[in-house]
């Protein structure tokens, strides 16, 4: 067995030693690579072994590199597969013939590959018909007139019938007289213009390419496709045009005006599938042969089926068929276009099915490299879309779908870049990524530019008022990008793949804004009330600059509710109607896309700031509150002492402060108490979203699941449905704390509120609250043991004798209960309650002379004490100038939170069985406390698309007014009471 | 312009009237849905309009459906492209040449298709050398001899040179005599078997398919590569063996059988590129003949280069190059094995990539569907895979990896299917989805069977104590699964790619295990220690079964403190070497895997559960610890009415409790306070987990960036990382707290535990706790001032005194501010507190005859008044029997937390400067707390890989536990001191 090729002998002991030699020498296992490339002049790439090997006598590698073949002039004697066997050929017939394995004489001088040649129209034959080889190769020539009609083939080794157009314009395989011939075929004369304009304009550069393909191809397939109707012709004539990206103008020489004039020309032939625009033989390429028809296409009639989410009528698979051609116009095949077809971007064939299910926005992007493209798209291919309407097999119904090509240019006008729907030209075939257009030499070598569709949108739109989910004719827009070949392995390209649904939301914005007109009307009419409320309240007939003021912040407030009112109503409405309700019956509507959501987010923005604005006027309002503990307990051995008589009233064992103590500290306590814990608000929301995973309920799709598996596709996140999902949830949760806290947790633990009032009574003390100057809340709590400041004995009785029943109500009117009320003070109560006051704001202002020596201590001591007796004889009707009458407050006095009655003559008490003086707290104020929370954690997220960090910000914001709240009101309660700091902790 | 197709004659008006009408019905641009195959007999698939045309006449549809053909017995006049004209042939020349285009005459019947057809060994010739057809058609023989040694070419219509293996065999093109003749190859007699074992066995599906390909090809294969050195023939040989599983046993005439008797014949060949495995020509399929070197090819040395993550060294790239073959033995290319090579699922190219990166976890899984893998693997690719050693390009070594095939059976057996790799028998060659092995009919039907690669995974081991980053060389393990084909639209297969890092475990295990052990000892002589400690204070001598449970309880916390040391060491650990300081230098550590995770995991629920154990018991001691406050005050006017002299008793005005309620009231609140703020904890740690991006520090890459884009590969967590991360999170925020709140907040904002001393000063309260029988704190209260139950200006006045230093210091001893003491009482003041004490203990007793009339208010009131008397003299060393002495602690009795002196017969007071008696609180306990919290994040985390989830169930447990010390504390309180519950608010 004789081979070509060279092995390293090796003795056999060798076998052996060699392997544990290289283990000792830590190379086990390592070759080196070779690549065919790599082998030098004279030697292969032997693939068994995967190295380069040398080949033998007489031989040279293959093209391939992958084997060795004679050297010109030897003849091949035996080719085992492992290597070959050459001989020179002798002297006397130097030429190898084709088969290689043979020597011949030729009839003229050999080529360079030492085979024969012979002249144009002849053929090289070398052996007889029965095979034996003939001592001389001969040049035939073939026959090329009639009936012979024959040529040589392309080996050019036998006569063969000639192209059919030669012997059409000529009647001989001779293309004469004034015919054209182009593209390989004979043309008779005909009216297309000769001369072509094969330049491709890449736009985007500004660069015109000479194209190769265009300057070959372009007038043969118009003319094949005129004289001939040929229909591959046809469809690469239309190719061209696409590949030119539909531009057309006044020129007819270029593809889309050949394109043009063939049109025209072949009205007559008739229109195809009885669509008007689509010539018979020719591609389908425009709407119509002027821009304006875009509306008409795309608004006119919806498509005949309807979309439904759910339900025996669920129909949400959008099928989309592709007939695919080449760039020779040859017809491929139909393609279902899933995941693959038009995505260039690589991802798992699930998550890019996602883009095919209606009402799930998608959007897919990445880098292509350019070498990938290049391998990937070696020529371009042609789609013609469809949508498959039929929803069996049987009905097979397709709809062609419009394209909207942004690159396009009409008389030298990108037309379709404009937003003006009227103005576009639509057009039909797509192409991804043209390699071929953009080689200017030869068809062989890499393109100077590559053309690739790096933005590619399908647009639904929902008709409008529809019940039966019906959309209009879905929009493809192209958006391609021209990029030059310097060097494919750097160069990147940023593609991407949207799917897009929208609905004239024009609708719903006027609704949005009629509600806001309507209720901003209210608005006002409610703040002026309150404007006016806080008018009475504060005994101040003159309208001025500070009114003005109040009415702005009472209307910050009231606007905020309205705004909020109307985002949580949308938000609520698009997550009920989007996610819910459809998904039992057809579409009827679609979210607002990103940019129609700007207005919403407007919205909300502020509902925020307004609601701010309110919150820290409340906050502001609430540690400014006058308060006063008025202290009831008298000496208890007066009695005693006056029937000792005349001692000392400096011996006489002072009241203890203890138990104003007592309540003022619980006071401190309550004042940032809430009806709900904002802290577990917080935890509960962030767990109901991120964990059990409400979250997911924001994603613009249609499905109302909580949990996704991770593989699966994942839409972008609609604003609206997210900040819906997050206040209905924080307001849900928050009214569900405040029912239990209301109904459960106050009625059966531990009632906060009830049990300061408690305090007050037994502890014989009762608050007076002036939230404005002449009104405010009054707590009553005189003991109805006449002393409270007594021993455990004594207090344990007492408060065995009142759970029996044994002795009076707490009430301020003999025999009843209520002890709370808000009072209307007249104003000649106020003037005496700020005389009293008056030493100790003074200290804060400009010092005097005459106190500059005066105890501040005593001035306060002092204070204290003529207010706790003057406070407690207005109570006890002993001023009856400063008398107060008890009443029921009105119903509507209630409603509107405005007393009717001007306190002139008399002050007023009403009854207030709800504690109402906890609006001096937070515990009164949960609505707005809530309100605030929720709108923080929604911009927060809105901001940040981060549950987590509205989370962690709105629980640091809730810390941090707290906090804020409590050290202002501790100093407020140490100023106005008199009760030293030290005591309120 | 004669076309053989019929178009729809349609009316010049109708073209602007129809699309008119088609638009009011609705049906605009909506067509019929046809495929070639729907065009029945008679009609064609027209490509331009998108459906079927019936064919002219005397023609049919071509093969493809895309165009119409002549019929039988019809020449082709013309071709236009778009249709063809056909003729009847005339009576006389009833057949039609080859080309289509005429008539002749046949030497014999015409065939089917009205060709003419000549015999074997014979060729058709219609037309002369020069083109001229002829008249009639002849069919010339071949000369099969020497020297022309032809034979008709595939088309039959030339004769040409034969097949060398013919020629060599028989020197004729006749395969004679006893040579064989297989797969289209002539051998000369040789010595392999020519009975074939055909069947390949599917072990899975127990089916052995008798495969046409191997019943085809087998045998030429061998005996080409055998006979003839053909390479590519020996390749095929190698590839069905592979096919085959790579399987062998005694049988020597299935695939690896022939493969084995080459092995054997060619070894006097020698082997190439030094690797003794591989013989020449024959490709490279075990590592030795016989299963047993698995061992010595994967664990004796390590690659020659080094993994480092970071730095001027970083090398992470793991380049896979493989060498690919087509089944029928071809080489293909070498091809680099990036994303697409090896892993079956579609996913992005970046991610894909990561599975090369070294250090990076990856696995990939996918259900792939069968009719997919058909059209992507319509024939069976090969790959050699080598590791590329060489860094720059000019250094081109590679490293052949070996192959587990777990599905290669040896004698029968799956030998590498256990875990012993000494049993192991390593391969080469891998290929991923068999589709041509199956086929048991013909080539061209679908196969009954195919093969995919369910699980691919790449193994890396790193080298122990490597400081270099060296790792052994990776092992690649294959797992096929064997799919019979039923339905392929609707069968699936998973498959699944995976890469993983491994290193030897064994020594951190046994360091762990050492720590355990030296620190579980040093735990348990602690316990003890605290046992002891305990029998004092409790004063008990007799170790009974309490003080075993006492002890076991003790060592439960220090056990579960040395589990969480060892945990947290653990995790940090692998934070800081795997994360941060190995991406400095090579790589010297890998993360353990999953597997080797469960220790871990084991240990850290240990830690959990001892924790809880130690602080539920905390919690039980701190609510039944007992309390009193002793009121110092004394009723003011007892001077006064000593002069006065012999007034009733009754008469004297009572020393007011609210003092004492106000203390209570303030001990009450402070029960659950703590050093940090613990729902700040949890949010702060939450923020840097989940917002800030900590939780990416727990996946299994050596990478420690915060925040990666989404669209990264996201490798899974490790347990040990996300503890590790957790638990020092936790622990540094909340020293970070502690250390605010101590050294900020309480000096300078306010501290609670001080001022609760404080109040006790004002108040002239001391308080008394016994948290052991005879063991407690004392907080010396007894005011400066005599009095303290006095009105607003004497407070005020007091408290000015007191700062400008004008009365005494308020310390037990004179001229000491020492009030606080830790204090060891005897047994008989113990005692006799229990003796004052027993009326109300004896109340929730069963009831007595003798107590029945007594009324529980009366005698709490009694018992705290004689308590209060007893105590106060006590404190005043009125009581001689029950003195006091007053020290300082040694510091040694500090560290070890227990008294040398025992109290026989006097108490004693340790002066306590650092209010240790918050032990009895949540603040003296903030250690034992952070780590409880830590370690129940940490192990909800574990169970449930959410942050979100672990911080909103910490926050429900701290709740929980707040409100459980808060309610049963103030419970305790009230019973303990007397003071009414509804005081406690």
């Amino acid at each position: 067995m004789a081979t070509g090729t060279q092995r390293p002998s090796v003795p056999a002991a060798a076998l052996l030693i060699l392997p544990l030699l290289r283990a000792a020498l830590g190379q086990q296992f390592v070759v080196t690579a070779q690549t065919p490339s790599d082998c030098g002049g004279g030697s292969y790439f032997d693939a068994s072994s995967l190295s380069c090997v040398t080949c033998g006598a007489n031989q040279v590698p293959s093209k391939s590199g992958l084997a060795c073949e004679c050297q010109t002039g030897h003849r091949l004697l035996f080719n085992s597969g492992g290597g070959v066997t050459c001989q020179p050929c002798p002297a006397s017939s130097p030429a190898v013939t084709r088969d290689g394995y043979g020597c011949i004489r030729c009839p003229g001088p050999a080529g360079e590959d030492g085979r024969c040649q012979c002249p144009a129209g002849h053929v090289l034959v070398e052996r007889d018909d029965s095979g034996n080889v003939l001592e001389d190769a001969a040049c035939q020539p073939c026959n090329a007139d009639e009936p012979a009609l024959s040529a040589p083939d392309v080996s050019g080794s036998r006569c063969v019938r000639c192209q059919d157009s030669f012997i059409n314009s000529s009647l001989s395989c001779v293309c004469g007289g004034s015919s054209i011939q182009a593209g390989g075929l004979c043309f008779p004369p005909n009216s297309l213009p000769t001369s072509v304009s094969a330049s491709v304009t890449f736009a985007q550069l500004s660069l015109p390419v000479q194209s190769v393909w265009f300057s070959n191809f372009l007038y043969s397939s118009a003319a094949a496709c005129l004289v001939f109707s040929n229909r591959s012709a046809c469809q690469a004539l239309g190719n061209m045009c696409v590949m030119n990206m539909h531009s057309s103008s006044a020129v007819t020489n270029d593809a889309c005006g050949f394109y043009n004039i063939l049109y025209r020309i072949t009205a007559t032939l008739g229109f195809t599938q009885g669509i008007s625009y689509w010539r018979a033989n020719l591609p389908w390429l425009y709407y119509g042969e002027q821009p304006g028809l875009a509306s008409q296409v795309l608004r006119t009639e919806p498509l005949p089926v309807g979309y439904s989410f759910k339900g025996a009528q669920k129909n949400t698979r959008i099928e989309l068929q592709a007939a695919v051609y080449n760039a020779a116009g040859g017809f491929l095949r139909w393609e279902n276009v899933t995941g693959g077809t038009l995505q260039l971007c690589q991802d798992t064939g699930g998550r890019k099915q996602a883009a095919f299910t209606f009402g799930t926005s998608y959007k897919q992007s990445c880098v292509l490299s350019v070498s990938d493209l290049l391998t990937l798209f070696p020529e371009p291919r042609f789609y013609d879309v469809f949508l498959a309407l039929g929803t069996s097999s049987a009905d097979r119904r397709l709809l062609a779908l419009p394209v909207l090509n942004l690159n396009m240019q009409f008389n030298g006008q990108f037309i379709n870049q404009g937003s003006s729907v009227n103005n576009w030209y639509l057009t039909r075939r797509l192409l991804l990524v043209d390699t071929l257009s953009g080689r200017d030499k030869s068809l062989n070598i890499p393109p100077k530019v590559i053309r690739v569709a790096t933005a590619i949108k399908i647009g639904f739109q929902l008709m409008p008022n529809t019940q039966r989910g019906e959309v209009y004719p879905p929009l493809i827009t192209m958006s391609y990008s021209d990029v030059p070949i310097t060097n494919p392995l750097t160069q990147t390209v940023p593609v991407s793949f949207s799917v897009e649904y929208e609905m004239d939301q024009s609708e719903a914005r006027v609704k949005t804004d009629i509600a806001l007109g309507v209720l901003g009307g209210v608005a006002v009419l409610y703040s002026l009330l309150k404007t006016a409320s806080w008018k009475r309240r504060i005994s101040s007939p003159i309208i001025d600059l500070e009114t003005v003021l109040k009415f702005l912040l009472f209307y910050a407030g009231d606007l905020a509710n309205v705004f909020f009112a109307i985002t949580v109503g949308t938000g609520v409405y698009w997550l009920i109607f989007y996610k819910t309700l459809q998904a039992q019956q057809f579409v009827s509507v679609l979210l607002p896309l990103p940019q129609q959501e700007e207005r919403f987010v407007t919205y909300v923005g502020c509902a925020f700031a307004l609601k701010a604005v309110q919150f820290l006027h409340k906050l502001l309002q609430q540690v400014c509150v006058d308060i006063f503990f008025i202290d009831w307990e008298r000496p208890r051995d007066k009695a005693l002492r006056a029937d000792v008589g005349g001692e000392a009233k400096s011996g006489a064992p002072p009241v203890s402060i203890w138990r104003t103590y007592f309540v003022a500290n619980e006071w401190n306590e309550i004042q940032t108490l809430r009806k709900i814990n904002p802290t577990f608000q917080i935890v509960a929301v962030l767990f109901l979203l991120e964990v059990v995973g409400f979250s997911n309920l924001g994603l613009r799709d249609p499905w109302s699941t909580l949990q996704r598996p991770p593989e699966a596709y994942t839409p972008p996140h609609s604003l609206v449905l997210r900040y819906g999902l997050a206040s209905i949830l924080w307001l849900c949760i928050g009214l569900l704390q405040v029912v239990f806290f209301t109904v459960f947790y106050e009625r059966f633990v531990e009632d906060k509120i009830r049990q300061f009032v408690d305090l007050c009574s037994i502890s014989n003390i009762s608050v007076l609250l002036l939230s404005h100057r002449c009104f405010g809340y009054y707590i009553h709590g005189r003991s109805v043991h006449g002393h409270a400041d007594t021993n455990m004995e004594e207090m344990n009785s007492n408060l065995k004798r009142e759970a029996d029943n044994l002795c009076g109500q707490r009430g301020l009117l003999p025999n009843s209960d209520t002890q709370t009320f808000q009072i209307s003070i007249t104003n000649r109560l106020r003037v005496q309650y700020d005389r009293i006051l008056e030493p100790l704001t003074r200290r804060h202002g400009p010092s005097r002379l005459v106190d500059a020596s005066a105890n501040p201590f005593e001035q306060s001591t002092k204070a204290y004490h003529t207010m706790n007796r003057f406070l407690g004889s207005v109570i006890d009707h002993a001023h009856r100038e400063m008398d107060y009458l008890v009443r029921d407050k009105l119903l509507f006095e209630r409603l509107v939170g405005m007393e009717f009655v001007e306190p002139l003559d008399k002050s007023i008490f009403y009854n207030d069985e709800s504690h109402s003086f906890s609006d001096v707290l937070f515990y009164g104020n949960e609505a707005t406390l809530l309100i605030f929370d929720t709108l923080f954690f929604c911009v927060v997220d809105l901001g940040s698309q981060s549950f987590v960090l509205a989370a962690v910000l709105t629980y640091l914001q809730q810390l941090v007014f707290r906090l804020i709240r409590d050290a202002v009101g501790q100093r407020n309660l140490a100023a106005k009471t008199l009760v030293d700091k030290r005591f309120l902790i």
